[in-house]
């Protein structure tokens, strides 16, 4: 971690850490692993468990389970009563909560440093001790679809996002919402749930990730007292999912919805995710990202679309590669008052082609690395999103080695690499492309949006 | 069936039969359903086993097995050799094959009427005998991938439809392909297609369909004898199939393809299938592609795109409703020399638009109605077509009643019954529109298509 440090130097209008964290890492016998990043500067820990399963790994007709199971985690245990977990962090001055994605679950609690073991012992019960009962479906499943509700069914764009995830992979499970589909999400069991939580949760399924003020010593003596005791499960092997077949026809999705203020396009590409020792593509798709539509005024996108035809009113790139399979690189277009969704997806295509004839501008390249690597830096100094980093990135099939090898990458790519990246990623067969709108109230209306 | 017959004597033109089929239905003490479709006019018996699971009932990742068990089922069992099943049905000059389907598997034997007890002794024997062993794998697998090497990938129209099932099934198995995704069938092994024959492949999942010179009370006394002996499997319950979301974006999927002699422009629509004591729809729906674009010159679709306009070389509309689930509306023009794709698919909406305007021409209705009723008799006149008749029927959810009553149902559907199932079922939210074309070789290629 010396070289975060050196870079710190360089940056002081930037709040920085005053010492760099160590990262040590551990595995327990029964094979769950461990990663202390110990930073001393406030007597604060951040205490989180990290399940390699998220909802691309739920068995047919479940969808929704993962996170299900997620909620259902903080009912009663061998060991606690429902809710004494999280009313335990509260009166300790803690913060807890947990999340749910494609590819993991994970569960946190942010306390002061002498309530680390407090934390692990709580964990711990949940981790082979959760004792549902039947009334703790009905209830906790109506939380689960009024949170569908308000986040899916009262939004146009994320419904929106479902069908077009649906488009996107012909056979992959990223294609099925994490929340689960709606009809499914309403019938999911007690039984679902054990069953899932017997598959998945156990030490060996599982990364705890401490950052914060703790020495890396004590937490794996302590770990090893609270986890080392819980008995892997043998059954559980590699993620079993089933492999995207070629994609070979340019999908395209119109969807309508009178609640539509502003209609937009936006194309999903299949795209490389990070690679265990593999990373170099997907560093490069990160600064294409940032090169066609950084949130800086100067994206490409933003100067073409928003500044030179003023076609459009905003303008995005999108692309993550913490992922374990195949992601998606976006392109968002939002068209100004009377530019139709045609010619703005048009104008759209023709800015990214001009861009990858004309290649990246060696001054704007440099200033996005710089940010990059200061945006790194200055993530760094929160344990929480330090702690995540590498959770996200242990549960992704990436290694401890693989994110602090990451800033690097990223600094170490080339105009060249981004332009060949653009290239290979910008394949239509492999894409989705969405017109979001209002229905059109005659035909009068479709001319004008 | 004295109906059918009635309606024989008004089409003198067409080869009927002579006496009309009778139809026994009888359930063995082991669930398994036996039909006889009794036909004496020639001393040959067409013995057909029909299985309740297809392609839509495969595990997660095993796409293929259904069909590459039902080529499996041709090895091997306790009392036969592998490949003499074939061997003595053709020694006793006779037919055999086997066909799979989203929804049901069946094998059949076509031979004279005195051997039909041996077809039962062998089908019976594979029913719960057949006793694979590893070498039987590789071959046969490589047998099914050059299947689909034939029928799939050495054609952009069965790729293109590929692509198109999945993106019309956001959720639903039928966006499976029946022959499986190629790197899935490449992998399916011994283990899949025991764990499948041991899952789906029992008497109470089966249906005996026996058509021709037999009679009802020797068949089920025989079928007792070979079938009724073979144990039940108390773990069969009704198909395990996830449902369908809401659809709430219009779909649209570009092919390109260098082997594309001639490009097209194919629309589907999620649509009703028959359902049991409800085929009303589903009928009117038979008779709206009939109108649209059946094969005759007289077609609403043929007479204003290939005669009025000459947009069109080709339309057609197709439906089936067979189908245990949701099944599709299909609308297809192929666009005469020199009109685009994007041109085709204006008029073929403007046809459609027109027609559901215009409504159903009477006499045209007349017309297809005495066709359908024609060649529902004509294909009665097989003892094969109508124990496939019932044998689908039956493996898609619906009766022995709904097989006798769907000719009548057909005649009674109105000309308004039709405009509103037209009405109901094109909905773009629904649909996708695939174009298969050949790629442009420049700019100027693409507006001459």
């Amino acid at each position: 971690m010396r070289r975060l440090f050196a870079l710190a130097a360089g940056l002081a209008a930037f709040s920085l850490p005053a010492q760099a964290a160590e990262v040590t890492t551990h595995t327990l016998d029964n094979g769950m692993d461990i990663v202390v990043i110990e930073d001393t500067r406030a007597p604060v820990v951040v205490h989180m468990v990290w399940y390699r399963v998220g909802s691309a790994d739920e068995p047919k007709g479940a969808s929704g389970i993962a996170h299900f199971l997620e909620h259902l985690m903080f009912k009663a245990t061998d060991t606690l009563e429902s809710g004494e977990l999280s009313r335990t962090v509260a009166a300790n001055g803690g913060s807890d909560n947990a999340f749910t994605s494609y590819d993991y679950t994970a569960y946190f609690q942010r306390v002061a440093s002498d309530r680390l073991e407090l934390m692990m012992e709580m964990e711990a019960s949940r981790m082979d001790g959760l004792r549902l009962v039947p009334e703790d479906i009905p209830t906790e499943r109506d939380v689960v679809i009024e949170e569908r509700n308000q986040r899916t069914e009262n939004s146009p764009g994320a419904l929106f996002a479902e069908q077009r995830r649906a488009a996107q992979f012909l056979h992959h499970p990223y294609r099925i919402p994490i929340i689960g589909w709606k009809h499914e999400a309403h019938n999911l069991s007690l039984e679902d749930a054990n069953a899932f939580y017997e598959a998945h949760y156990a030490p060996n399924n599982a990364i705890l990730v401490v950052a914060g003020d703790a020495d890396p010593a004590e937490v794996i003596a302590m770990a090893e007292e609270h986890y080392g005791v819980i008995p892997l499960n043998p059954a559980i092997g590699p993620r079993d999912r089933v492999d995207e077949p070629p994609q070979l026809a340019e999908r395209r999705l119109v969807m309508e919805d009178s609640r539509v203020a502003q209609p937009y396009v936006i194309r999903t590409y299949l795209a490389p995710e990070r690679d265990p020792g593999d990373q170099r593509q997907a560093a490069a798709l990160t600064l294409l990202a940032e090169v066609l539509g950084g949130a800086s005024a100067t994206s490409v996108l933003g100067q073409k679309l928003e500044f030179e035809t003023q076609n459009s009113i905003y303008t995005s790139a999108f692309y993550s590669g913490l992922s374990l399979d195949d992601t998606t690189f976006g392109l968002v277009t939002v068209p100004a008052d009377g530019v139709s969704l045609e010619d703005a997806e048009a104008a759209l295509d023709a800015a990214v082609a001009e861009f990858l004839e004309e290649g990246v501008d060696p001054d704007q390249l440099e200033r996005i690395k710089m940010q990059l690597r200061a945006s790194l830096i200055y993530e760094a100094d929160s344990i929480q999103s330090l702690a995540r980093r590498y959770g996200a990135a242990l549960t992704s099939g990436l290694t401890v080695a693989d994110v602090e090898a990451w800033p690097d990458v990223l600094q170490e790519v080339t105009a060249d690499e981004i332009v060949a990246a653009g290239r290979a990623v910008f394949d239509r067969t492999q894409s989705v492309t969405g017109w979001l709108r209002a229905p059109s109230t005659g035909p009068m209306s479709e001319a004008t949006q």
